[in-house]
């Protein structure tokens, strides 16, 4: 039993007390309930895997965006972690195909360029389709640091690049705004046209 | 002490319990410090009122903004309140002055666009100094609504109409934007220089 608790309290957001709880649940649900959540464990590890294109999670060679026709060829949207795909892919707004780099560039991380995604990222540049990438890393500092080197990574391609706005949030108030946040929605205010 | 504590009841923020509390700690104080209370409550309404210039609260005739020479004339920032103001004045990014409108537009709460402050922008625009007018009014539904009335309603007047930019706001994380600001961020992409 402190097996299981130890190992449930590993998980990310689940502390001690959400451990024994879970465990404590586990052991009074039906063995067939069980047998699901081992199997689903099982087969996420034995079937999950990344795409060979974009290196968002896929279930075979390429992701389902990969896969599908549809999906515009032209532009790029590069993010850090597979669930930004899953976030960007709700607000339907996008239909190009995405780069996942698998992280963010920090040196206190002992993250650097070569353990990322970029050299990847040059290969599917290679075929000249690409007009634009968009740059959708997280918006704080190793984010940024992320699309400044990705943008000079990239310059001189002939390839439009651009970054997600920084702004108010929709629905809120302007002052309920951070400082920093207010200040960037000045700086990219735009023309608005009558 | 029932009166008292309905006053304060009717106060924005506070509920019954919280007036209730209110109440009694005012009853333990010295007199003295109800007495600064009660001074500092009839001075705002004596003394606070709406700058001519801009309606922003005034000590005197004109606002402190409206009354310093330093400030840009050439661009306003047009907010619903005075309290926008104060947040905009905490980023230190604008250097030019204020229009207060006193709300926004909002049919369900019956009030119109003369019911704001319109028509007296309309006379400070006219001596022809202005180049730039930002609208920020709340990035919600009747803040939106009073930037498209304000744009339409300064066209063709050869002054660059701007509005404060949606996105993501700074420090955070891409995946938990609400899909609405994060198409936003899309829609309102900026050219990255590298």
């Amino acid at each position: 039993m402190q097996d299981l608790i130890d190992e449930l309290g590993r998980l990310p957001g689940v502390g001690p007390k959400s451990a024994q709880r879970i465990a404590f649940h586990l052991l009074q649900s039906d063995a067939v309930d069980v047998q699901r959540l081992t199997d689903a464990l099982t087969q996420v590890k034995a079937k999950v895997r990344f795409c060979v294109i974009c290196h968002n999670i896929a279930e075979s060679e390429q992701c389902r965006i990969c896969a599908d026709p549809r999906r515009d060829l032209t532009s790029i949207c590069v993010v850090e972690e597979p669930k930004d795909v899953v976030a960007i892919e709700r607000t339907r707004e996008f239909r190009g195909r995405y780069h996942v780099l698998g992280g963010a560039i920090s040196p206190i991380d002992g993250i650097g360029p070569d353990d990322l995604t970029f050299r990847e990222l040059m290969t599917r540049l290679a075929s000249g389709e690409v007009t634009e990438i968009i740059i959708a890393t997280d918006p704080n500092l190793e984010g940024e640091a992320t699309a400044s080197y990705l943008a000079r990574f990239l310059k001189g391609m002939g390839i439009k690049i651009t970054r997600l706005a920084s702004g108010l949030p929709v629905g809120g108030d302007l002052e309920y705004a951070d400082e920093v946040t207010l200040g960037r929605a000045f700086e990219g205010r735009r023309l608005l046209d009558a």
